[in-house]
């Protein structure tokens, strides 16, 4: 027979299935900082006896523990929490063990026999002395004390009296002996960021446009002067597509055509060649870590960071990894690019589509770890810099390895460091992505349109496993994406499209001003791009125009910003309607101090009408009084009462309501104002 | 900046969810000798490119894997399947790599331009080559025909049709670049029982009650005498419960009274001390290893084994951990046993529930380790004596760690070695003793009677993650279990929970005579023990009474022999009855071959009736024509016709179809018999 090569076979409980826990452990859940992490595990062991179990976590550089109670819930699960405050890498596991003394205690009431009592007693006052002998000063005094009086009752009753002394079960549960606990078997990891990888109202501007006359080129100098139109719509973040120097070789002209294959539509354009797409990183004046003359100098662009700063908007800046043929990696560095059979470098291509102006980067070069490195510094220069959001162009045609060793190098010494997954590509790479460290992931928001679609896909983000990793921010339209529904929805469109995007997410987005202007027409019919897109020429824009929805953005974000419901994603509800074409759900704070209500009219061109219905028992609404809902869109008051309620909107009007929930009206009864 | 510390960061391919997983690869999944093994992943790889996948396997004393094909299935899903020919521990991964040459060729048919696919080509050339310096003599010299051939085509659309030729890519993907492939980061565990694993029927019998005689005491002669009647019942496995001595301080008498304690039920009985309750193990002649006296020898033992052996049927012991007060373990390892203050050991108790003729053993001692050889040893003496299938009696009430160990050690040399887990407990309980190793486990179907019971509670056993783990054995009666609706469903109460287990569950069971002879009266109203119960006294079955169910046991277990459909738990599905009081689901091969409908009125006392709907189309029936439906519980046939058809079932008559369906039904204008 062989020996037995377990260490300890006397580990009674079992622990299991902990939560969240993604993918085993190999990736980390994600919260932010303020956040209380809900951690649940099963834990039982053999037999009747009773258990306990605490949580531990800590920050990854901390060398002890933090312990936090667990409660038992239905069916062997248990669950307990801890506050982050601080960003960083955190582990967490769960500890449990049988509790002898409350087993103990637990029986001891049903004991029938004197005999039996008496006997039970003596071994309670061996595990109350036993935890004297662990416990410190004054605890092991009194517990001495207990072990005594447990010992020396001659009655039955007086001595159970005494085991079964609340006090005493407190000072035993902080003295358990945990000599044969159990560990589960992982300590998993937590990444926690700061609120703004969560909750943001981004806005993605050309700086080349940025300017009121046409034929100028816009710069860093107009865009300071373009701040406080951002500021005054109440974005958080300002994002630019990137600032580097442009390459000159097969630069694209307006509307992506290349010099030698003109089409009717570029014929059109009065400019003969184009500023070239910012995308097309790179030229002589340098690369990623360079600033395109015409935008301005390095220094301009620290100046309009700290004019953003002042002003409370964030700078996020795009991390797109390929490169002109003009970019200095391409004779520096040969080998990271893919070379045909007779020594050219292959630039981009998906057949029959060519990107003549850009090189991808091989990843399967064999010079990756410069490469890694040399990227890894871009991001670090912008970082030294005072750029702390990136936004990563197509990180899903980068190799996966490579960005679980970017976003953890550059976590570790910048936690506060946040990355937006730019991926719209399939459901498991975009996963994949957001598990390797993404802070945020752009989603298929932009074409879900039907309430359908959206219950779906939201319940899907907000509700399933993904939501421990991917935290979406939803985009109505991007510089690539001019969907078919803005094409079409006119005004209410953009109004109905803006409303889903800030109140289903935490985090949203638009690409303005083509955004609040309601720019509609695409360059090709049945396509997504835009005619005239400003990736490949300067805009002029006329953000003063009369029809801007400027005033209904500011209105939103204001919303946004008042009512801490609408900063989360996991409390998102839906709430049925008797009409398809009308989406109504709900956000509410835990304390339910904050409750909104979302109404929209998903039709942009027909007034529609129905019967919502609201789960108001959950909501603490007294049962037959009425409550009021206050449209923040439209500053409009109603008295609701009831589950059902009938609501009527027209998209001539305004497509949504925003309401949020008073729960008391004043009554006769009641002279207050509303809480 | 620090160095990178990854080995190889061009892998880029992902592998991820792999099913079967069981907790991370922690625990094994179970299949049985002859599976199809079918294992999913995803997989996918960063851009554009294609990717292939193997899966790869082996027996855990394997140096080398095995490889199998996957196919891509939707969303980045793959699936392949390999063949388990013999029991014991395999190990499973996939491997998967991007497929440059499937990209590349991929992409040649949408080229347009010549000058771009005459480029290509040259580009193929070199993935053609490079293959065949990876292939050994026939395929190297055809890869470099086909590499030349490339290379030197000036036509692009000859050249291209030899970049789409078929051979080329068979082989091409015979010999795939595997440099900088990804395996999937565990190797992940896989145990393989044989057949019986899954699929038996049981009998359980007292031994000492094999006798036709008042006051004779039954022995393994009589045992041998009884084998034929059990045999022709159709029965593959007989269990025995403990056939060890039996102890005899505080014996307990007839319907579990202690001596000093007698009520009304026990001095009813005329025995003042009955033979005592064969789980209470030990006694002079000896512990676990030795063979209670009255029974016979342990020669008379191996004679009954031998016998059942000829028979078709194989023997069960049962292994319950635990002593009588006399058993030898007592006094040579007293510290494996819990004791009071006083010194005395603590007997099992449940307060105010006393169980004074049996010892727990103490899975807390510190002589653990001699325990657990102590116990293992059991188990090895009955295995070297012949037995290969253990009925573990109250496996929760033992230290996990333990099973996990000795399972493991045990199937180490004894592959065939089943372990049944009666483990009537809750939930994580039972689980979590399938994962550590149990081959089978008793559930909660005694208990569930009603339509949404039986549904809800299958669906799981048959759908859910746990059937990667956990095999059902469905029993309707033990000699612990009287349930209410046997005591009340009279006979064709016993028919319907008989019919249910047998063909609900690949493996079921009975306790006899008592379900044959539908023995129905409980010790205590509203308990679930029986009256006179034979785990405390010898009863003596009239097994030849008229009204016995033998025949309806033998006709059932003969439809579970000749439909291979019933002998499989994962393919059971459930139709709609528009009466709640039937019951309806299907059982059928993947051929089709095999097609079993089961038709149960689950009220034992009035005739129901309505409409079953079955999803007619995925059985491969033709539209318009009639099928038969032959039960063969009762040997009639019935012409069906499309999805909807009406069933009626007096339980005064029988209360089941078991019907096989059969596809075709003779025309004129086919004039074959029934396929």
């Amino acid at each position: 027979m062989p020996s037995i090569t377990i260490e300890e076979g006397r580990h009674r409980v079992v622990i299991e299935s902990v939560s969240p826990e993604v993918d085993g452990g190999r990736f980390a859940a994600k919260r932010c900082v303020g956040d209380s992490v809900m951690v649940e595990a099963d834990a039982f062991c053999d037999g009747h006896d009773r258990i306990a179990c605490r949580l531990r976590w800590r920050r990854e550089n901390e060398t002890t523990w933090h312990d936090a109670a667990m409660t038992a819930l239905a069916n062997d699960r248990w669950r307990g929490h801890f506050i982050v405050t601080e960003p960083g890498a955190h582990r967490y596991t769960v500890l449990a063990w049988v509790d002898h003394f409350a087993s103990w205690r637990n029986e001891l009431p049903r004991r029938i026999d004197a005999d039996d009592i008496l006997s039970a007693l003596h071994h309670g006052a061996e595990l109350v002395r036993a935890a004297a002998d662990r416990a410190d000063d004054g605890d092991r005094t009194r517990l001495h004390d207990y072990a005594a009086s447990l010992e020396s009752s001659a009655d039955a009753e007086a001595g159970r009296h005494i085991g079964l002394d609340p006090t005493l079960a407190t000072l035993m549960f902080r003295h358990p002996d945990l000599s044969l606990a159990t560990t589960y078997e992982r300590e998993l990891p937590l990444w926690v960021d700061r609120p703004r990888a969560r909750c943001g109202a981004w806005y993605e501007m050309f700086p080349r446009s940025c300017v009121a006359a046409k034929s100028e080129h816009g710069n860093f100098a107009s865009c300071i002067e373009r701040l406080p139109y951002v500021v005054a719509m109440g974005f958080d973040v300002l994002y630019l597509p990137p600032i580097h120097p442009i390459g000159v070789t097969r630069r694209k002209e307006p509307n992506n055509t290349v010099p030698a294959e003109k089409s009717a539509v570029a014929t059109r354009q009065a400019a003969a060649v184009g500023p070239g797409s910012p995308w097309a990183i790179g030229a002589a004046e340098g690369g990623h870590t360079a600033v395109h003359p015409q935008l301005g100098s390095l220094d301009d662009f620290r100046q309009l960071m700290t004019k953003a700063s002042e002003l409370g908007i964030e700078l996020a800046l795009d991390f797109a990894i390929q490169c002109s043929p003009d970019h200095p990696w391409v004779t520096a560095h040969p080998e990271w690019f893919r070379h045909r059979p007779d020594g050219s470098i292959q630039y981009a291509e998906n057949p029959p589509k060519k990107y003549q102006d850009i090189y991808p980067i091989d990843f399967e070069t064999t010079d990756w770890r410069a490469l890694w490195t040399e990227l890894k510094s871009v991001v670090d220069f912008w970082i030294n810099e005072g750029i702390a959001i990136f936004r990563v162009d197509n990180p899903h045609t980068k190799a996966f390895p490579f960005w679980e060793w970017l976003i953890g190098e550059v976590h570790r010494d910048h936690p506060e460091v946040i990355f937006l997954a730019e991926a719209f590509t399939r459901p498991r790479v975009m996963q994949r992505l957001a598990k390797l460290g993404f802070s945020q992931s752009y989603t298929y928001f932009s074409w879900r349109n039907t309430r359908h679609e959206l219950t779906e896909y939201f319940t899907e983000l907000t509700r399933g496993d993904v939501r421990e990793y991917l935290r979406p921010n939803l985009w109505p339209n991007t510089p690539d994406i001019l969907t078919e529904y803005l094409q079409f929805g006119g005004r209410a469109g953009f109004v109905i499209r803006l409303v889903l995007a800030a109140t289903l997410g935490a985090s949203y987005g638009i690409y303005g001003p083509a955004f609040e202007l309601q720019e509609s027409a695409p360059r090709d019919p049945g396509g997504e791009e835009y005619l005239d897109s400003e990736k490949y020429q300067v805009r002029h824009w006329d953000i003063d125009r009369a029809d801007s929805l400027k005033d209904v953005i500011a209105r939103v974000n204001r919303i946004r910003r008042d009512n801490s419901a609408l900063q989360q994603d996991w409390n998102l509800e839906f709430y049925p309607v008797d009409n398809e074409q009308i989406i109504c759900y709900g956000k509410f704070t835990d304390d339910l101090a904050d409750m909104v209500v979302v109404v929209v009219n998903l039709d942009p061109h027909h007034a529609q009408s129905g019967w919502v219905s609201l789960p108001v028992e959950r909501f603490g609404l007294e049962d037959e009084r009425p409550y009021q809902m206050h449209d923040e869109l439209s500053g409009a008051r109603y008295l609701w009462h009831g589950a059902r309620n009938f609501v009527s909107l027209d998209p001539g009007i305004s497509p949504a309501h925003i309401f949020r929930m008073r729960r008391r009206v004043r009554t006769e009864h009641d002279f207050d104002y509303f809480m």
